[in-house]
């Protein structure tokens, strides 16, 4: 579709963006359960009938939406870092850790753990297709965050420490799904930029046994 | 309610005991939306006048339900820590880390998920009772881990290292939702006890600007 020029190509292209944003909007207001096929048209201002031609079933929808944000946020974080200090070292790891975070704690988040909840209840397709999503998206943010922090995965422990930021990330996201939780947030990147960095520094200092 | 004792006191406090436990299974398999009053009186075999006797409204026996299991954890995570090594050092928070970690990665967390989850859609009641609910659970961790951490509040960045470790906790919860993670939570785990300590112990090895 994107090889594709020319007005016709646009209006469908343009079509398909509005559905998938109003479905990453519709799955964070009123979660899965609440957000049908015919709400999110009506928000995309498409008919029912044109929603169903770019996407023939409810999940299509919704695992297209949040992989659709997820890949705008990446090439976002590709280009906010390519704009940060060019050296790997503190200031540009700092910026890296926060924008890390950020992937967490937006609007696409928000709509991603609706989908997550939903299909860990659900025996059906839905939950196929969110693991094998889950798994995609979770491989390229790694594999970006290693190359964003010129972190060193030939060193014992690094690929772990990487996973474990990742995954205080996703633990900050959830902190703030109820209440503003971005001033501790702030405080507590601020910390773990610097434990991250004496650890892919300097090594691995804290070990006991090796 | 848990001063009296009594034949009739036992029977209600047990009446009450099976509908918590109940709740928190219906949560988890159902979801917030599936989850009725009459659903988890069925399934702890209570009529459903006894159910809302306990519980006038289905915000009080979810938020409740949440709170006990919290508590009941607690409680084992006190116990266990009680029976692991006396002297703080690596040993010690090996197991701590472990707890604290299993806090989040257990059928509590996954209904309590389905609770945030579907506070966070919700304009009326639920959405208070959850956040304050949160706040107190939240707060009674942050205490207990500080404590069983043997970790010193007053250098500067232990409490923001304290929380970044919670929130990772959350976060492995998180990775936890749809596929078996064990494996990998594991090595992350095992990693981040080995940075733990060289903070703890080390103070702020990694610090690039004090």
């Amino acid at each position: 579709m994107g090889t594709l020029t020319g007005p016709k190509q646009d209006r469908s292209r343009a079509t398909r963006q509005r559905l998938l944003e109003a479905a990453i909007g519709c799955l964070g207001e009123y979660g899965w359960a609440g957000s049908t096929v015919s709400l999110v048209a009506e928000r995309a201002g498409v008919s029912r009938g044109a929603a169903q031609h770019h996407f023939p079933t409810r999940e299509d929808l919704f695992t297209a939406a949040v992989e659709y944000v997820a890949e705008e946020r990446s090439a976002a974080l590709r280009a906010l870092v390519a704009a940060a200090p060019p050296v790997v070292g503190p200031a540009r790891r700092h910026v890296v850790v926060g924008e890390l975070v950020a992937l967490y704690t937006g609007p696409l988040f928000r709509a991603a753990l609706h989908l997550w909840v939903a299909a860990s209840n659900d025996r059906t397709q839905l939950r196929a297709r969110v693991t094998a999503l889950e798994a995609r998206v979770g491989r390229e943010t790694h594999r970006m965050a290693v190359e964003l922090l010129g972190a060193d995965e030939s060193v014992p422990g690094v690929r772990e420490t990487v996973q474990g930021l990742l995954d205080m990330a996703r633990g900050l996201g959830l902190a703030t799904l109820l209440t503003d939780d971005s001033a501790r947030r702030g405080r507590v990147v601020e910390e773990w930029v610097r434990i991250l960095e004496g650890v892919l520094e300097g090594g691995r200092r804290g070990a006991m046994d090796s």
